[in-house]
């Protein structure tokens, strides 16, 4: 079963928006065994749009089109796809009926544009959209079965979750001989890709049905696995016994799944014990508080941040000595280690965890260059310290010292020794 | 002219890389007056990829290519634009021994396959690419001038700053009655997108020859203004001078241009005075103060920010009376002013700026539900004080909130009344 994908407006075009519905729809189809196998751009001319859709609707047997589907002048999908056809355009009245009824619910006015939401290829059908006004509206050109969906992400992405998805699934089930797919995406921090790659190297040979690939979502690195088989069940089954093997190999460094997130994973790992912690943060300035705060739930673990970016706010905010600072400089092991025991007696905490380093571009000593980072973690088992060199990148610098430092505290709230 | 692009490697059709290359080129080619026409996307297949060629061979004028050009035998762009030329393969022998320098210039062993980098096909020209090993090919395909850049962000862009624009930009200025455009983003805060269009809706009738066009970067909205005019220096006049004018509609509302970021203009809005800054962060957590250290030398402005995360961390790191926070709760304006104040007051710094809210799921109280936000300054002037709603995303409230702040620092710094 060939699939398609075809993306329609300037937008995609003048470098202003990046495409992401296909890659929402790409990894979906791709679970389901059905890899899209080409993908074209085109722009808001109705003959151009046109010519994409003859030429692909000759050789697909599914072409999801995004796109081109409001109510303006520039919407021009819909007229394309009738001529590439070679139908005429009618006006679905149902479904004009039901548009005209949701804009008198949300209390907009329908002007007369709207109508050309409820147009349809004759011998096409209008699918209603629940998340947007434009139906979806699946017709045949050529050997193709065309499915026009709106470019709006969220329109895009609910009607793939609810229309084209649990279609997709029924044609490839009924298929016969088809391979069916299982994923699982396993995300890790701490171990470099060509590392991942060489630790994973002989989990293939066991598991000749599961297939490996690798992302970086830097500072993350992600193992993807697909598992095939002729049943969902027997390719779940596969996907599982590769997934068990591979979690051990991994261990500790494996902090989620799927849709898991890093600093869901931290709050995790300290909620298990009820575990507190006070952060004192220089050089990421806020950063880890600020990805922690980001879940929800986070006000029960996070006491505080005390962002001590300047020298003085080490004193001002925590009470360090201002004469350690100055002898020993403000990126030094012994005054993050004083951040750190000052931040967890201050908040009464079972954790402090403090951060200094040199992020760059300025600054940086002979002893301690651009991108060296200090991280001091105090805890009920005592005081862990490291030092590290993360290149001489602003904003990676920070990023790498904000994950190095949750992960300290994630291993040690684990009961890990690194 | 026509130009192209077409994109290989199957990471661009299973969802997990999304396409920056184009959009890098896209933005480029269109400030030249060259917009892209139309966008192909192909996986790793010697026929697919070669067919592609030729299709765009035979309509476009230049075609650019990403990706496929590495050592491994999953790399065949090489071969499949020999195959659509219908020339044989040659080797490079001056690019070949160039390759190896490299290699052994930085201690990397040269294993045999990387041979296949010098490979051109007859006719065509390897063109050395300093960002990388893999040098960008050109050659003819039909009718178009067909260049193959690697895929990697960093060669991909280097090379099209370097090769592509500027053969472009030549081929443009000496094509007769060619349209040069110049482009201008104004970056907004403060002015929803639909407030911003009709507050430019006169524009193009006093500026015949600029388009306008929007973008969301949620909180930003930006206004593009393209001129265009028979030389550079005739669009680059018109441009001027609705730019002028768009930026005297605009007001204060207008914080930068082009690669002018948010925190930057105010962190400049602060050194213009010298003044400093301590923040006190409850449901921003960090965000502010991160927002502003991603700037190179935010540390001459940002003293500290107290992330007062939980009720007690407010009178733990800024001395706030424990009886005032249980009394007017945590997300108040009594609190939030006397945060603003201690902050101030704790650092010796030129304002203090203090956030509280909720930014939900969880909490909220009928007075305050989710999304209230509680911003205070305290400064020279004296206090200002707001409150409002920003909707029910836990993430978008944290982030407006961070915006709405420190536009209001930036404001107040420039001496705006808002």
């Amino acid at each position: 079963m060939r699939l398609e994908i075809l993306c329609t407006g300037n937008e995609l075009l003048d470098g202003s928006v990046v495409d992401t519905n296909s890659p929402y729809l790409m990894e979906r189809t791709l679970a389901l065994g059905l890899p899209v196998l080409r993908k074209e751009t085109v722009p808001d001319d109705l003959e151009v749009i046109a010519d994409a859709m003859r030429t692909i609707g000759a050789r697909a047997d599914v072409l999801i089109v995004s796109g081109g589907l409001g109510p303006t002048t520039d919407d021009l999908t819909v007229d394309a796809a009738a001529l590439a056809a070679g139908v005429p355009l009618e006006t679905d009245e149902a479904m004009l009926a039901h548009i005209k009824e949701r804009f008198s619910r949300r209390g907009v006015t329908f002007t007369a544009n709207n109508a050309r939401l409820a147009r349809v290829p004759k011998g096409g059908v209008a699918v209603t959209n629940p998340f947007g006004s434009a139906p979806m509206i699946a017709l045949k050109v050529g050997k193709a079965e065309v499915f026009l969906l709106p470019g709006v992400p969220r329109e895009f992405r609910g009607l793939c979750d609810q229309e084209i998805v649990p279609r997709l699934r029924e044609r490839v089930l009924t298929a016969a001989g088809h391979t069916h797919l299982a994923l699982r995406i396993l995300k890790t921090y701490g171990i470099p890709e060509s590392h991942l790659d060489e630790l994973m190297k002989e989990l293939p040979q066991r598991h000749p049905h599961v297939k490996l690939g690798f992302r970086t979502h830097a500072p993350e690195n992600h193992l993807k696995l697909f598992a095939e088989g002729p049943s969902p069940e027997d390719a779940g089954a596969r996907l599982a016994a590769a997934e068990a093997e591979a979690r051990a190999l991994l261990g500790h460094r494996c902090f989620g799944a799927d849709a898991e997130e890093f600093p869901a994973a931290v709050l995790a790992s300290l909620q298990k014990s009820g575990a507190t912690l006070a952060l004192a943060e220089s050089c990421t300035a806020g950063l880890c508080a600020s990805l922690l705060a980001d879940v929800s739930g986070a006000s029960r673990t996070l006491v505080s941040s005390a962002v001590v970016y300047q020298d003085q706010a080490k004193t001002q905010l925590l009470g360090v000595d201002a004469e350690l600072v100055r002898r020993e400089s403000a990126v030094s092991a012994p005054v993050t280690r004083a951040l750190a025991e000052a931040a967890r007696a201050k908040a009464g905490a079972t954790y402090g965890l403090a951060i200094t380093g040199w992020a760059g571009p300025g600054g940086g000593t002979e002893r301690d260059p651009v991108g060296t980072v200090y991280i001091a973690l105090a805890g009920p088992r005592g005081l862990v310290e490291q030092r590290h060199r993360f290149g001489f990148d602003r904003a990676r610098v920070r990023l790498f010292a904000a994950y190095q430092a949750l992960d300290l505290l994630r291993l040690e709230a684990e009961g890990v020794t690194p």
